[in-house]
């Protein structure tokens, strides 16, 4: 017996890879697309790559959100509540790809977004989908709001070092993203000749993924934790690596640090921590729902240095939604997430 | 009950694709990988894309046969025909990545891999692999030789004109491939710097797919057919892009063409014939079984102009190679192959 | 005594190219730069990698022309006419990048351009600036139509075949051009996750440089030349090959064609034919005014096989222009023009 | 009048490319290339860009030495050190890109190196050759150490915050450097298919790079400077994006450090202080000498962020080399260094 799915926003970049990864998943049927902008048009016109897999028109969202039991949004931000809305009353799971329902201080989503809940008492039932933090408050709820690429690659990172009081609660986080996450705007930095053979950060301590990145942190913590948050534009298409830096608060060796992590992610399919001495690469991740993690101690300056690599469209976006469905629903929670990474 | 699978050459990028692809084939199981280079080794320390979900140790070749019911090899040309001959011996079902049972003419090999046969009569029981063309006689045969990348790309781009005998039999041809194509192993011309950023043909007019494209090419077409063949080292990963261009043999229109291309082709899940006006592009096929194929006709000069692009390393060998264990296993030809193209 | 420049159009890739080559011009004086869209800014606000070393705000048109003794034009078709017309009544030199003065023949223009001359009687002031062909011309010239990329590629690599009737006049030309040939207009083909890892043919045998390619090779081989041309779009920044298929007319070694290559080219600073068995690459070209071309016999097909490789933004747009320049000032042809090709 | 300038280790990246830049050089004649690999074959025979520019043949050491007036090396370590005696007594400038006198300190040289000196007094005569802080030392010196690609773009990046102590001496350092930066040398890393759309830290906290930035921002901060240090492989040709963090000492405005900076560097001809609100791009200064650095202030966690961009074979090794050389001859510092930026 399959689910059915709709997911609204299909033709943004987010949207088409969670019509690419749940083509493959066993147990669902796609009932329905989605999209405000081609409406009419069939999603492999938009997406040559899909066709003759997968020629659904894109529809109005109201009507696919009816023939669905689970619905994914992946839309900019501001849009999703209104389906959020639309899906608990008709008693659907929603899981929203977008930034809406991410944040618990609405204060932070009005400073760093600029817009203000329409539905305040709907945030109270959507818990934040970070599956190796939250899986049994998930599991529970109907409302999830998927975490941001980057915010999982960092919290993934240092969650092990965090809970176990290992390091300070100022942290430097140097993070790396390929193109899609950018999404399907033309813009000049993301424009080929401009964006190839190039390099820089941007929004620098100032990108709208720090308050989930605090907020995230601080409740794995238990504490306040503050950050510097630098991302950078890397010219390839997939993949963020997170290199952070913090102080260590104790004396423990590098050994022990990736023995403590280990334990904390043992039954964790999608969480690799690396041997001593080697280096997460976003090519070993491409393409999957892995999180590779690497660590390693500047012992001259009493630092940890963790690096997170992730697939930005699959474990920061689409794949990690998918997971969310699938802990709610019961299934393995590997289910049509089992694509081994592509390595070129 | 699944096939026991063993892949003879498993540390090289046909192998490791091999690898990537059969872990997600529903009826298989991977009982042993082989390299002589790498004897002892993980697979995962070679390709940390597969740790965890691949740790299997590099074994010798014999005890790798002597385990599976199926055996690939993806080894350098002139090393296959032994273990062809074990498997024949032993009754296993045997799959070449290689050159070795690609020619029907032993001398061809002889002047293109400067080898002779050393078991000639084993020449016999096998079938060329090219899965669209030879589907029958490969569900009776016990030993493939799989194509070679460009060829494949070629031959399924040309196949409904040259049966239809549309076009002249002296073509020129025009590929481009990437640079996975080339092989693990390390060179001046596949070097970072010096690769990224450039492009150039090679081995001009005198490559080794020749005589297996025009043997192709002939039985298809049922008379001799003459190709200029250039292929060009292209700066991307994975795909293969080939650009043909042949006369016209009778008045007829693109739209004519298109129609005769489709209906040679509307049984085939693994190619798509794109409409008029369209342009194959590799990255539309990337990590996929596809191969996509665009049609032009150059008026002014009766020439017809076919693109196809593969992903060489999908098509192009591993899954191609799959394609045909699942035709002589009797399985459905897309099973563990429905994988949707990455797009980006 | 430097000469006065302006550029008009100075904020697209060809203007800002003529910008980066002008400024380590020995004899140039860069007095204005113009641009419509962008009047009042200064070019290194559009483009940082000038800054400090040319801050210019970019105006009026006729202001521009009127500061200047030389004006090149880097505009969208149909454009161009106005600034020759204007730089012809005030005596200035004109050197075009746009195609407005390409073509002999008023009917191509309106067949492939969709417009009509306005000024009939300027275009016969004006002369084809493909220096190795029309050098003499051009120094009696003061209006030039400066080639397209691909027509020069295809051009100095056919030349010498054409010129001493080696070959046929029906030519198959496949080219690839880096992605700056597609200018600096936002589009989905030229967004970073669409082109990156991508390759496919566009508008084949139907591109608008199709007229302007008959019409130089049918003027050097003094009988019509029919071509059938498929660009395609590499995913570089920098660069055109273009590989050209040929009958050859006789019997004619590669030895003998690479010494008749030479024989033409010997006085040509910027065109190196290399040794047999080598084959042009754009890397070895990038950055500079040099084009590459190599030469290959198909002996089976008695078909000639020449790839030439330039930089589409340089010796197939600024760097041509001010070669053409400095004919016309009878300067050394190198002046300005001699940095070495990067490699990488 | 030219001067005579020797390039040993000639057939490196770092050599090919001093070849590159001073052939454009208008004071300098290239009198010899040496190379102990490639002797007797020409340059442009391994770099193929610089056929019919440069077809110099590679010889002996000795002999170039002995032909020039200036002569440059780019060895791996503890090869530069004999070449430096020769240059020595022979009364010849020396100008040394590998990392033999980049050390004040013999102990760290030999806990990084694993080599001792062996003539320790030449390094008494040694100047380490950043221009922008040593200018008048390396003016009076005929032996030259020249700065490590990261240490130059790190140095910059950070020089006018430490020397007006504005920041705590106590930094972490995010770099990012092109393949170029590994050299010529093969290797899996940088294989083309393991390389591209890769990305990854490697030598995390542990570079040979350290040492060498300590020591130079010590002596800059006139204090002891630590850092945490982290170099990531960045998969384009060329380019070091340096992102620096370090704690502010006191209460400044973004404005007033930017003002500072410009006043630190206004007449550095090569140093780009960018405008609040920008960010350094690797693209900017690409094939230029140039250093663009940009400055942030993280408010809530007192913190200055730098980020500074080279084109690390230029202003990281051949570029800077060709300064120290002017400097100590006198002529311009930017002499055959104006080159604009390549943008793309």
């Amino acid at each position: 017996m399959s689910v059915k799915v709709a997911i609204i926003g299909a033709s943004g970049y987010g949207g088409v890879e969670l019509v690419r990864l749940l083509l493959n998943h066993p147990m669902v049927d796609i009932v329905a697309l989605s999209s405000v902008s081609y409406e009419g048009q069939s999603i492999s016109s938009l997406y040559p790559s899909l066709a003759s897999i997968c020629d659904d028109v894109l529809e109005d969202s109201e009507k696919a959100i009816n023939k669905a039991d689970v619905v994914f949004a992946a839309l900019p931000h501001g849009l999703s509540e209104d389906i959020a809305y639309q899906c608990f009353i008709k008693n659907k799971i929603f899981i929203d790809l977008g930034a809406d329902f991410r944040l618990t201080s609405e204060s932070d989503y009005k400073q760093w977004y600029s817009k203000e809940y329409k539905y305040p008492n709907l945030h109270k039932e959507s818990v934040y989908g970070l599956c190796e933090v939250n899986r049994e408050l998930i599991r529970q709820s109907r409302i999830i709001g998927n975490p941001g690429c980057y915010p999982t690659s960092i919290a993934l990172g240092l969650l092990p070092a965090l809970k176990n009081d290992l390091i300070d609660c100022t942290i430097i986080i140097d993070s790396k993203s390929g193109v899609t996450g950018a999404g399907k705007s033309l813009s000049v930095t993301t424009h080929f000749p401009e964006c190839n053979e190039g390099f820089s950060a941007y929004k620098v301590a100032n990108h709208r993924h720090v308050p989930e990145i605090e907020e995230t942190l601080s409740t794995i913590a238990k504490e306040k934790v503050m950050v510097t948050f630098v991302p950078h534009l890397l010219p390839v298409n997939r993949g963020i690596l997170s290199t952070m830096y913090a102080t260590l608060k104790k004396e423990i060796s590098l050994t022990e640090i990736i023995a403590l992590y280990r334990k904390e992610y043992e039954n964790e399919y999608f969480i690799r921590v690396l041997d001593e001495g080697k280096c997460a690469n976003i090519s070993h991740v491409k393409c999957s729902n892995m999180c590779d993690i690497s660590l390693h101690v500047d012992e001259r300056n009493h630092r940890l240095i963790v690096t997170s690599a992730i697939d930005n469209m699959v474990k920061g976006a689409a794949g990690q939604a998918i997971q969310n469905m699938n802990i709610i629903l019961g299934y393995d929670e590997n289910t049509g997430l089992k694509a081994v990474p592509m390595a070129f």
